[in-house]
């Protein structure tokens, strides 16, 4: 976007340890003593960050036994493996893949590609808006009109009032210092990295994505440039239905993927979490194992309760929905924090210490989870290659943003290779469309579209009506209650204390003040300074896992110190805003 | 809460026109000729601004037809009278009434109290927090500990968080000048009212509320202090869940509320809807009649199209699901716009005009509905009188608000008279529990109001087992998909033009630039200043009744002026932001 486009930031702004670095080729979490291998841990959820934690406690020498509330048929135990890495392949004939969830993520995912890579799992270039050289189109829909784009820059020659507002945007995330911040990253200036973000957390903290765009102190826009920006979408994701989060929000999202190139796994991102699960690794007591094996290729059912000890020494007792009780040495919660109010309780074990203190109630109960519905048809072939309807639409209407994607041959007769994402959409825009049933909502959706596209629309047309479509809204799944958390204005103390809560009192006083020191590890994309981006949910896994080995009395291995070790670090440790 | 108190404000600030005044007694919206008496005009949606909108006009002599699409199985025609205005009694023995929509207003709301005296609906005080004198306790509970009080004031001795919280942010109301607004209103000095507001506009229109929580210019209170101001409750419903709103819409809530008593219908709100139905009143003709009477004792079902001529001469097509289709002179749109987007089709008479520009359209698909749940238990006696649950809890806990009420004896043997409103939420608090059953809901909602009043929790638990309960999340509802709309910060252009489409071009001009002068009405709830309030939803029926009339060629009654007749006056047309 910018002349001299810096790489998209790999290490979190926030925090920016190399998580990476930290677990890559033979380097473990910690390093246990002897008596202390083969403890048992509990992982409550099997998604991004408890497959992480898992997997790395694994190799590490201890037991984690897994839990998953979601189910799925064909899934270890019955259980779904993934969270939301969830792929849908209609039919094992089937080449494409309707991802419901985790869709892409972008090149500065190094975590991710990592471990993409130690389970054999292929990453291709994802067909995002404005993907030069990699998407056909982008067609900007809107008022009624189509615009018609390769990159984003080409929409000002086609409409003044998106280049006087693109470019204010443009200049004004340039005078703030976010691309140089790119810079310090990708140069590894931890202390510039540093400074510059508390200035920026300092002075914008409270500061909305709108109030950005708006005041003269930020991009300065009207209120129509201001449309006109939030309808053809800053970044992968950041429209006008998230107008009400916090501008660092949008910021840690433009870092990632400004200048990056999106991917995704052409057989589906729940192959990652299958290669967590299967893969076999070598463990500290010297085993090839997995967490497959480990788990006996079963994924216990949902947790319902936690006992949790004052202190670390007591352990967990996980209570789950078949009736079953076990004590661990630990505990790690992974699935969205919202449900700690709701669907699994917190115990304290001798009825008087508090499990949270309540900073962290405080910081669960305002959470802010975002609706998001996705509507998908799955057909044989891409119909609409050579139409403009062959990319990215993004409108004002109804879908909001469509996307094409061409899984490449099937491997079955009547196989189907292509997935035409109708409708993506959060928020308000996610409200709107709830009640409807699959059946009406593509019925709009093409309604909107054929409008967009007339010469794709009889096409687009039959194939609505002859092949099969899936949709979600993840707040209707009981085990979600949205797609994932964004953080509002004012929302810095609660983020700091959730990322946090995995440093207990390892420094010698509580990381978050009056929080007992027990041995329950929140963790998940809730915890991460950056939620919805798959590769900071996995960090968050590593958080975790660091913690319980440190309970666990574990030391680093020498020479790979983990996120606990560097956090004295003024370079590393969080910022606390007033 | 000021010591020498205004009155509420009975006056809408953006357009100070005095709705009671124009309607009262025999006075009539509009004077038809002759020719025009006995014109079919639709009515579609039988809520509050439908009903007036209707009853209106059948009393200035038109024949209107209503049109409902929520069904009941005893409504007029199987359809429900009243829209929002949603009383549940259990059984015909019970005096109790479960509010599932609208369930109080303030003694400012002008126009009700005076429907409700024509139709003879009864008017009571509602229980409703800190109001002394009427509500035994409320008790404010945060963070684990419960604070007592009889009016807010009262939490200064018992939190000095809560007291520096609530003095900074009244000193700025009193700095910004909110209080003498509502003076000036009472005083009916229009011209200062116009000045004071529009200053306020211009000067917060891009404000969030936690913004002017939390600048120096506005409250300036910290993160702590917003929180604990946020949980204690800023009038009768702005909570922390409402932060990302304008400030606009939240001194517009005040301005209507600060110093007036709550009221609620005993006999339930749905009363008033069936008072609009079935009174009889004497229209234009000279003949007694009421809206029961005109359509045959039945609401029409669900519209799903209307055709719309491009000139108003043209009128309206109204297809409703039934198959039927008539063409009237006008139609008035009442649901909640989102429903153009879905559910009710425009289509343009010609295939070539638009039914609406491309302004009423951005703010169409920018409204922001907001969830609401509510989850009531029926009783047959108060069995919470004398303990701490007698009157109102406020909690940052799951249920966040609890009221209770008591609507005395029961008519028949056995029935109840007594309501527990576990829980009222909006937004993000109403997604928490918004997966789970009623059973669910309220085995956690008894959880925790059994926490914060031991002294009623034996009695909470046996008659949470024993008692029926209700409840209901709006945004489920097909026909809502929220329970209203609130606006954002920069929303106010939008707003504008919802609020001037009942202008048409009337004065010579398009009230909003680019709309065709076409038959169709849009009224409701979206289309006022404040959302949420029965007394707006009125008046934006009245709005609609005038501009059908006029454009039927009425006339205003001599010395009666209409909403539109003032609109050139600069104490009234709606301001304009840049």
């Amino acid at each position: 976007m910018n002349d001299s486009a810096p790489p998209a930031t790999d290490l979190q702004v926030d925090f920016p340890f190399d998580y990476p670095a930290f677990v890559c080729a033979d380097r473990r979490v910690g390093r246990l003593p002897a008596e202390a291998l083969g403890t048992r841990v509990a992982v409550v959820g099997a998604g991004g960050s408890g497959l992480t934690a898992a997997y790395e406690l694994m190799r590490a020498g201890c037991h984690p036994v897994l839990y998953e509330a979601e189910s799925s048929a064909d899934g270890p135990g019955g259980r779904r493996l993934g969270g939301r890495m969830d792929s849908r392949r209609l039919d094992e004939a089937d080449s494409a893949v309707v991802e419901l969830g985790c869709m892409r993520f972008p090149d500065s995912a190094t975590l991710v590609r990592q471990y993409a890579r130690t389970f054999g799992v292929r990453l291709v270039p994802f067909r995002d808006n404005y993907a030069a050289g990699c998407t056909p189109v982008t067609v900007l829909d809107v008022d009624g009109r189509q615009y018609p784009a390769q990159q984003i820059t080409d929409l000002y020659a086609l409409h003044d009032g998106f280049r006087a507002a693109h470019t204010r945007w443009q200049n004004a995330l340039t005078r703030i210092g976010l691309f140089q911040l790119q810079r310090d990253v990708a140069a590894r200036d931890l202390g510039a990295v540093r400074r510059r973000w508390c200035d920026l957390t300092a002075r914008f903290e409270q500061w909305s994505f709108y109030r950005f765009l708006r005041d003269v102190e930020g991009a300065g826009l009207s209120h129509e440039q201001a449309r006109l920006l939030g309808t053809a979408g800053v970044g992968p994701v950041a429209w006008d239905c998230f107008f009400d989060l916090s501008i660092l929000e949008i910021w840690r999202m433009l870092l990632c993927t400004e200048g990056s190139t999106q991917l995704y796994v052409p057989q589906g991102i729940s192959r990652l979490a299958e290669g967590f699960w299967a893969h076999r690794t070598t463990t500290a007591q010297g085993h090839s194992n997995s967490l497959e094996d480990l788990n006996h290729g079963t994924l216990r059912p949902a947790v319902r309760a936690l006992d949790v000890a004052a202190d670390a020494a007591g352990g967990v007792v996980a209570h789950s929905e078949d009736g079953r009780s076990e004590r661990f040495a630990a505990a790690v919660f992974t699935p969205q924090l919202r449900l700690l109010e709701t669907e699994v309780r917190l115990c304290s074990a001798d009825g008087a210490t508090p499990v949270l203190g309540p900073r962290m109630w405080r910081a669960v109960r305002r959470l802010h989870y975002f609706q998001s519905a996705k509507t998908a048809l799955v057909t044989r072939r891409p119909f609409w290659a050579g139409t403009s309807l062959d990319g990215v639409t993004l409108t004002d209407r109804l879908p909001r943003a469509c996307y094409t994607l061409d899984y490449g041959p099937a491997p079955g007769p009547g196989g189907r290779r292509a997935v035409l994402d109708l409708s993506f959409t959060w928020a308000q825009d996610a409200m709107k469309i709830a009640p409807f049933t699959v059946q009406e909502r593509v019925a709009l959706f093409v309604r909107d579209l054929a409008a967009i596209h007339p010469g794709a629309a009889p096409d687009l047309r039959a194939h609505a009506a002859a092949d099969p479509a899936v949709t979600v809204s993840w707040e209707d799944r009981r085990n979600f209650q949205g797609l994932c958390r964004f953080s509002w204005p004012g929302d810095h103390p609660y983020q700091r204390d959730l990322f946090c809560h995995f440093m207990k009192d390892f420094t010698g006083t509580p990381a978050v003040p009056g929080e007992p020191p027990n041995a329950l590890f929140l963790a998940g994309d809730d915890t991460s300074w950056s939620p919805g981006w798959l590769d900071h949910a996995l960090a968050s896994g590593l958080n975790a896992a660091w913690g319980v080995l440190r309970q666990l009395g574990a030391r680093s291995e020498p020479g790979n110190p983990g996120p606990g070790d560097v956090w004295n670090d003024p370079r590393y440790v969080p910022i606390t805003v007033p």
